[in-house]
């Protein structure tokens, strides 16, 4: 995925059975849409009165999910780049000791590249996160709505992007990498869904008074 | 949104304060997003040797997913279809009996259409569950983790779209009409979302057995 594909491309390209884009791109759209209506809600606060005593910080915001969507983009082709080395490994030869070796190599060099993408994601997912918890109390009530879409969004890519860290971690030999991968994956979709589910739970008691 | 839009436009746009696309243009992107996931484990099912006994099946859910995909982009559009016509109501004249009446009358016919898009969205979402919990049984093992994604960015559309469903109706006069539409929206929230979530804990316990 580009920023230039139109949506039907990247759907139909999805929706195909091509190696890529995969889970691992949508996630990372799905974090990009969210952080995309965090940016409109800070848009939708600043300039207006009544909001004036959180302008520069509402400023600050726009600037970090500004940043955080472009990393989104980044990420979802970074995602398809390092599909195609991975995949390329499973058909490397594997008879002699040198063969074995050097494809052990390379597989584990790839898998954990593989992984490292996802974990990115995640990591994003999570600042998006804090920031949608700030605007959720100090953004336009005009805009609340779209904090709810918004935080849905970005737990999407959170819960979905842990998917493809799960599926490369598990063919690595290195088992400590793997656990502590694992492990740090879990910790972010722990923490970060209580809090999406929080802001949510939040901005829906208020839409629903 | 249109499917011709690029990414970047979209994403652009969204994150302005642009009127439309909004929350419920990023619900139903979410949705068409993981329909295409969906479509994407069928088609790398179908045709294999392993799955030959759920071919048919599996062949009928492609032709849904296909066909939900299509109805969210369409959603999406539709979403900024009723905004114009609601957003251009708030500044029509309030003063005689006569502009009173027409006011309240077309606030409340566009306050309806503006809810209505939001709840297709949410049972568009619902049908999509279904299927993607059938593929989450019998899918190819290979593309379990996009089944995994696909149910997050479908949960994102119904949990996202809610919120369209409860801003309009909360400007409702026709009280007992918007409750109506509440309950039914509410009821899909918690079917979708424990199915959803169901779904997704198979898959996450699967991948990392």
């Amino acid at each position: 995925m580009t920023e230039l594909n139109t949506i039907q491309e990247f759907l139909e390209t999805l929706a195909s059975k091509a190696p890529v884009p995969g889970g691992g791109g949508a996630s990372a759209l799905a974090g990009a849409i969210g952080a995309a209506l965090g940016g409109m809600v800070t848009n939708l606060t600043i300039g207006k009165k009544r909001y004036a005593d959180v302008e520069e910080e509402m400023t600050d915001w726009r600037e970090q999910l500004e940043s955080l969507r472009r990393e989104f983009v980044r990420l979802a082709k970074a995602d398809e780049e390092v599909f195609a080395p991975l995949a390329a490994c499973y058909s490397l030869p594997y008879g002699t000791e040198e063969e074995k070796k050097t494809k052990d190599r390379l597989m584990e060099e790839n898998l954990l590249a593989a992984s490292l993408v996802p974990i990115s994601i995640m990591e994003k997912s999570m600042e998006a996160l804090e920031i949608l918890e700030e605007l959720c109390e100090k953004g336009s009530r005009m805009a609340v709505s779209d904090v709810g879409v918004g935080v849905q969004l970005i737990r999407a890519a959170l819960l979905g992007a842990v998917m493809n860290v799960y599926i490369n971690t598990k063919s690595m030999k290195d088992r400590k990498k793997a656990d502590e991968l694992n492990t740090y994956a879990d910790q972010m979709v722990e923490k970060g869904s209580c809090l999406a589910d929080a802001i949510y739970h939040k901005v829906r008691q208020g839409l629903k008074a």
